[in-house]
C-alpha cells in the first residue's frame, strides 16, 4: 500500500479554498451545524436541502453532493434518491455515507438501492462497509466493532463491485478503488470522543471531489487534511469540548509545512 | 444615509435582557442550537415549536415568532405558514428569514406567500432580498453574489411594497422602512465562517422586535448587537471555531461603552 | 430528604465509562449534537434513530432509551410511542423528557400517552413536572416558571401513581420515588444560559439507568454529574459559550476527589 504526498493533499486542499465548492448536504439532525463548520473552515460553501421537493433539483445546482442515513426519516429517504440520482446525471460528484447500515434492514435497504446510483466515493466505518458489502461484522448503532484492517480486502471487493472509491475509516484509514489502495496513519482518539467528526469527513470528501478528478486522491487528500488538523487541534485542547472547537481552528489555516511534518512523522 | 445610536441600542438590548422574550423560532437543523444559544445569551427565551399541530397556538403565546426557510419540508412550511397567520392575527411581530430564496421555485413560492401575512421585518442576504423583490441576483445557494449596497434601493422597494421593514445583511448592512434607511459598518468577515450567524441575526431581529415598537429601531438595534460582539469576539479568538465560542461570550457582556466605541470607530 | 453519596456518584459514573451502553436518542433539533457529545464526553455511545421504521427495532438492540419531546412532529411522534413499548417489552430503561408540556395540548397528550409505556424516569423542569401531574402551574414554553421546591410534592404523588423515578431539574434538584427524596445542591447558573444543559441531562439519566439497576440513583448519580462538572466548567469559562465547551471537557476528566469536594462545600 501506497500513501498521498503531503504536496498533493495540500494541492487539493488549496483548491478547495481557491474555488470554494457548493457543497449540497443531506445529512443528520446530530452533526449538521458541525458538518457545515467543518466546510466553511476549509473554504466550502455548504448548503443543507433535505427536501423532496428541492433535493433533486439542488443536486444539479451544486458541484457535490453528500448523502448520510443518519436520523433518516421517509422524507429524507425519498430527498436522498432523488438527490443522488440527479447528482449522478448532472455528472456532480457524490459521496454516500452509509451510517448504521446493518444493524435495520429499512437504511441498509435504502444504502444498497442508493449505491445503484453510483456514488464517486463511500465513506464508513468498517461495520458499515462490511454491512454495505453484504459482508458479516454488522455494528450495533454508529460505532464500529471491528478494525479497518479487517474491513480493507472487502472494500476493494465493493469499490470493483460498484465503481465507487471506499473509503474505511478507523484507527488507520483505508482509502481503496479496488486496485490502488492508499492508507493514512494521521489522527488521535479525540476525533471518536466528538459527535459528526467521520460524517464531516464525509463531507470534506465531498468538497475535494468537487474540485479533484480522482476520487482516490479526492478521499484521501482529505482524510489527511482533517486527521492532521485532529492532531494539531488535539495538542491544543483539553478535553472532547475543546478539541471540537480546535479543530475547526485548525482546519482554517493548516498550512503544507504542517501536512509535511506530520504525515512524515506517522 | 444615517445610522442608529449606540445608546438607543443598548437600550433596546437592556429591555430584552429585563424582559426576556420568548422568541418562537421556526428554523432549521442547522442552526437551531447555535440560534438557541444566541437568543440565551442576549437574555431571551427561545422556543422551536415546528410542527403543523402546535405552530399556530404556540404563536400566539410567544413573544415573537422567526420564520427561516433554511432545511425546509413539507410539514416545516404548512407550520410556517400557520405560525405566521396567527402571529400577525395576534399582533406579534414575526421575522422572515428567506434562506436560499431564488434558486428553487419551492422556496421561493412559499416566501411570496408568508409576505402576504405581512412579517414586522425581512432579513435576508442580497441575493434573497433581490429575489424576493424579484429582481434579478438570485444566488446559486445560501452565500450571497451580489454586495448588500446593489440591493439597498430594491430593498426599499420591497419594503414600500409590503409593509415591512428590510433588512439586508452585506459588508455593510442596511435597515429600510422604505422611507428611512439605517445602515451599519460594524462586523467582522468571520461571521461567513460560522454557520448560522446570519440566521442567529434573524432571530435577535425577533427577540429585540418583541421589545421595541419601531422594527426599524429593532432590526438596527440587533444588527449593531451581533456586528459589535463579532469585532469583539474576532478579537478574543484565533479561527472559526473558537470565533463562534466567543461570540456567545460577547453577547452575554455587551455593555454601552463597547457599543460607542466600536460603532464610533466605523 | 438525603443525599446520594459521591463515591456511589463515582461508582455508576465509572460503570458508565467501562460499559459505554448505547443510548437510543428520540429527540430534538436544538439539542441533538450537544446530546450526543454530552454522551460521549461520559463514555456512553450514543445513535439518534427518530424515524418510524426503525425506532422500536432500534430500542430493542439499545441499553436504554431517552424519548424527548421537543421539536416534535408527527413522525417523531410516532416513532416515540413505538420506541416506548419496545424498550420496556425489551426491559430496556427508558427516560422521558416532557418538554414543553403543558403549554399545548398535542405534546400533553403524548405525554400522557407515553407515561403508560412505564419510563423508568421522568426528567422535566417543576413546570413540566407540574403539568405532567395535572396539577396547576403550566409554562409558557421550554422554561419553567415555579420553583423545584413546590413541585417536589407532586413529583412524589407522580412517582408513586407512575412507577416511574421522577427528577424534578431547578437551582435545587429533586429526584424522587415517591417514598425516597434525593436532593443535589451542585450546579450553576450559567445551566440555564446554553441550550440543551437539561435535555443533556435526560440523555445522562439513560445512559446512568443502562448500568444501574435503581433509577433513583441512576438519575441522583447523573444529576450530581453534571451539576459537579457544571461548577468545574463554570471556574473555566467566561460566559456561556465557554462554558458549554468546558462542560464537555469538564465531563471527560470528572474524577471522585472532585465530586467529593463538590457535593460537601454544597
Amino acid at each position: 500500500m501506497s500513501r498521498l504526498e503531503a504536496t498533493e493533499t495540500y494541492r487539493v486542499l488549496q483548491a478547495v479554498r481557491e474555488r470554494g465548492p457548493l457543497v449540497h448536504c443531506l445529512t443528520n439532525i446530530v452533526v449538521a451545524g458541525f458538518t457545515a463548520n467543518v466546510l466553511l473552515a476549509v473554504g466550502a460553501s455548504p448548503a443543507m436541502v433535505e427536501n423532496d421537493r428541492e433535493a433533486a433539483e439542488f443536486a444539479a445546482i451544486a458541484d457535490a453532493l453528500l448523502v448520510n442515513l443518519g436520523t433518516l426519516s421517509a422524507e429524507r429517504a425519498r430527498a436522498m434518491r432523488l438527490a443522488a440520482e440527479s447528482a449522478t446525471a448532472h455528472e456532480r460528484p457524490w459521496v454516500l455515507d452509509p451510517v448504521a447500515v446493518g444493524a435495520m434492514s429499512f437504511r441498509t435497504d435504502l444504502a444498497a438501492e442508493l449505491l445503484e446510483h453510483r456514488p464517486a466515493v463511500v465513506r464508513g466505518n468498517s461495520s458499515e462497509v462490511l454491512s454495505l458489502a453484504g459482508a458479516a461484522g454488522a455494528g450495533r448503532g454508529v460505532d464500529s466493532t471491528v478494525s479497518s484492517d479487517a474491513a480493507v480486502s472487502v472494500a476493494g471487493d465493493l469499490a470493483r463491485r460498484t465503481g465507487a472509491v471506499v473509503a474505511v475509516s478507523g484507527e488507520v484509514d483505508y482509502v481503496t478503488d479496488g486496485s490502488q489502495t492508499l492508507e493514512v496513519h494521521t489522527g488521535h482518539p479525540l476525533m471518536t470522543k466528538v459527535t459528526g467528526v467521520g460524517c464531516a469527513l464525509g463531507a470534506l470528501v465531498a468538497a475535494f471531489s468537487a474540485v479533484e478528478p480522482s476520487p482516490l486522491v479526492a478521499a484521501a487528500a482529505a482524510t489527511i487534511v482533517l486527521t492532521v488538523a485532529a492532531e494539531e487541534a488535539a495538542a491544543a485542547s483539553s478535553g472532547p469540548g475543546s478539541f471540537a472547537v480546535a479543530l475547526l481552528d485548525a482546519l482554517s489555516v493548516l498550512d503544507q509545512p504542517t501536512l509535511v511534518a506530520r504525515t512524515a512523522a506517522r
